[in-house]
């Protein structure tokens, strides 16, 4: 069997795989968040930020990826929501039954948010389907504002950028309008969203953008069949 | 086949094609520097300020890939030596196929040094020997410090961290010493750098380090058989 071939046979299991979760999450009201970017982008720092704003009365949990360590899932932690780490163990990327595996190690626990935290990696995760509701790429301004057009799949396949970082704005050569120009470029619906995880600005667009999706995904689900 | 014994054999073939361009290389007396880091971490801006700045008795020449857009050949054409840019089509790493079609393409140049810049991506071009000299690792302090800990394959395989964007430091929280300790913890030889692509601190190390492996590669070549 040729490279190409095993490939497609690997997607098309993991394909298997994130359409029976996504099945599972929208049963049972789950919201799921892929968060995908550079190394260091701040993903972390986001979810941080995050699990410290969300109203109580939401149920978060955290499943997130890294090639070693379990540094992440120790920041997540004190925030009192459950988080899982997975470890992929050199993988460079988190894939479905990765994903499975970690629901099942958050037992039967209600969630209305389910965030899960790619492996740092701006290119391979945006090929592996985890069954989520949408995509969501961070872009942290130190990484340069081409980088939509150098590395378009997880901007075609995100459904909203967060550009992370603004309060380095002054100290680096980043052109925001032109970022956002290159953003809509490769992918025209995309949201954009302006964050600092430093100094906290921005977070109460996020937190509302998040709550948006929670009200459509549930309006769909009380929608009367046709 | 499996999965596992496809990857396993598109490796060797890698190998069997980066073996022959390290002994072209070795025969010509070409050092061969192959430059990995996440998206946006400097490698571009690291080979401005060499282009910039390298003796002009020095031959070199750049290789630049990426998975989209001939942006960085653009960047870096106008310092006057030849470069060519290797666009993956959505492939994650550079192998050795492309390089070797992307030196015929410079011809017949002589060349004492080669710069491979590879794409953008902490994990996967690790994997891929290009028949390089050695690989080295460009670090951003904005990334954070525990990144050699949670990407270690790449700090394994380089002979160097060029711990970049030292300029932002009053700036991010980032633990100098703490990286340097975590470079080392998962590879004690490795050398490391600190420059700013920005201001230009830090350059003239980095070209004595070129310089010194230059040396050595001389040396190697006029030693006489045992």
């Amino acid at each position: 069997m040729s490279r190409v071939s095993v490939k497609r046979k690997v997607l098309k299991e993991n394909d298997r795989i994130a359409e029976e979760l996504r099945s599972r999450f929208r049963a049972r009201n789950v919201l799921t968040l892929n968060l995908i970017s550079s190394p260091g982008a701040g993903k972390t720092s986001l979810l941080e930020r995050t699990l410290g704003g969300l109203p109580k009365r939401l149920r978060a949990a955290v499943l997130t990826g890294d090639i070693e360590t379990d540094n992440d899932a120790k920041r997540l932690s004190p925030f009192g929501y459950p988080v899982r780490q997975i470890t992929t163990g050199g993988s460079c990327h988190l894939d479905a039954q990765m994903v499975e595996r970690g629901l099942s190690s958050l037992g039967d626990q209600e969630i209305d948010v389910l965030f899960i935290e790619n492996v740092g990696n701006l290119v391979c995760p945006a090929s592996f389907d985890l069954g989520e509701e949408c995509k969501i790429v961070v872009l942290s301004v130190t990484e340069g504002d081409d980088k939509p057009l150098k590395y378009p799949a997880t901007f075609v396949k995100s459904d909203l950028v967060v550009l992370n970082k603004i309060d380095l704005l002054p100290y680096v050569s980043f052109d925001l309008p032109r970022a956002r120009e290159n953003a809509k470029r490769v992918h025209p619906g995309i949201d954009i969203l302006e964050v600092s995880c430093t100094t906290g600005q921005g977070m109460d667009d996020w937190l509302r953008w998040i709550d948006r999706r929670l009200e459509s995904a549930r309006q769909r689900t009380v929608q009367p069949a046709p």
